[in-house]
């Protein structure tokens, strides 16, 4: 049964105007998921939402009917407001119609551990979008986990969410103080540490990054903290012809993620 | 000398306003470079300004001072406004205070000739930041040129301009009326069509993208047309672990593009 919500006091809409801010999202442990497809997924995966909305002209997206079914089979309360209503508290411009509150998933650290395992770390990566397109394509790539060092984004922020098109639900996210804190975590799980330096002329296809490596993700505009950059195990540069002087943080960490992935592959093909 | 404009009815003005659409960059076959860093570049190399515009607070930018001078000794028109009526022709929430009109640059279709090139095609990328990301990469993996398929968003806008960050003066941009004028043209000048296909189980690593080779990018929701689909010389599987669906557009044509780069620097190496 759908509840009807009137008013712009209701919880469920105090509640979303809430979780545009961190500090929430912190406080409650919860954050937004928008859009049908990664709703269905959310339903698939038996992930834990707290409610659902939607707005009055999502009922003509011919998936409608199975997404509110699928919620309410799985208990999730679900409401339903105006169009202009729903738009006030989606996060996108053009809104699609459907959003959810869900429960952050918590990560067992012994994700950490586990002999071969690759993660991506985000020092101070400041731009959702480039958070959100480094963590769905980590997931594709086969890495492990996503270690976000404090002074970058909140990955669990709408636009990250958005960008990262559901990877955001399965991939374990864990958090480091410092730079400092981030080195020593990887040395005792047995990770060797990548950074990319624009001045390094050993590239990034000529190091064995297939396992056991931390790739490190700097700030779109400073780079890697000199931290971190001290003392990583490695440094890898990206050759770039013409006149372009640097790539996209988000391109650099996919081209990296995809040579381990490659290098992963042709290891197991030549077993 | 630097001329002072106050009113919005100034054909400077005007004319940026007519740039942000599509209809007047084509007849006018100008677009609009922004930000301080890509009017540095185009002032060193000398790319074609009909006038330039900044905006009051922007005096206070480091750089000011050098790029108006830099402007100027070069005959570009120098046009100053206050700020409220500079954000009226940004294109940025943001902005950062300078922009100026650039002409299109033409380019001799010989390019497409020459061996070894490679180019990315875009099939209907509607997505201007993907479009901008694509063009950046490109230049730095060392591809020669961009053809556009009709249907494709405008590679001149604002938004792919500012994405593409300085590329779009210095890559050649060529016209496809279809998928059929397109794989025509590549068979003529030699070059191996390649399509992404998920459904493919030979991987982009796995063939030889290396030199003459078109790499052909979909549009985001419906990918490549059948028609280029069903004429490319190869298709390439890119891997995908976990339950990820899809790769962004723009990192699946990096990717590829930066795998291109590795084989011909293994290749040179190898010599």
């Amino acid at each position: 049964m759908v509840t009807r919500i009137t008013s712009k006091d209701n919880f469920v809409i105090k509640r979303l105007k809430q979780l545009e801010s961190r500090k929430y999202r912190d406080r409650l442990g919860m954050f937004v998921l928008e859009g049908p497809s990664v709703i269905e997924e959310s339903i698939r995966e038996n992930i834990g939402l707290e409610f659902a909305l939607y707005s009055d002209s999502f009922i003509q997206n011919g998936a409608a009917g199975n997404i509110i079914r699928g919620l309410e089979g799985r208990g999730v309360p679900v409401y339903s407001v105006e169009d202009r209503m729903f738009a006030a508290v989606s996060g996108t411009e053009t809104p699609q119609g459907i959003l959810a509150a869900a429960r952050k998933p918590e990560w067992d650290s012994s994700v950490l551990e586990k002999p071969g395992a690759n993660f991506i770390v985000l020092d101070r990566v400041a731009d959702p979008g480039n958070m959100g397109t480094i963590i769905r394509t980590s997931e594709a790539a086969g890495f492990e986990g996503i270690v976000v060092i404090k002074g970058s984004a909140d990955p669990y922020s709408g636009k990250v969410s958005r960008a990262a098109a559901g990877a955001l639900m399965r991939m374990p996210v864990f958090y480091a103080a410092s730079g400092k804190e981030l080195v020593d975590m990887m040395k005792k799980n047995g990770k060797r540490t990548v950074c990319t330096d624009p001045r390094s002329s050993v590239y990034y296809y000529d190091i064995d990054i297939s396992r056991d490596t931390a790739i490190i993700i700097g700030n779109e505009a400073s780079g890697v903290s000199g931290e971190i950059f001290e003392n990583a195990d490695l440094t890898a540069g990206i050759p770039m012809e013409g006149k372009t002087e640097s790539l996209n943080a988000a391109v650099a960490s996919c081209i990296l993620m995809y040579e381990s992935l490659r290098q992963r592959n042709k290891q197991n093909t030549a077993l």
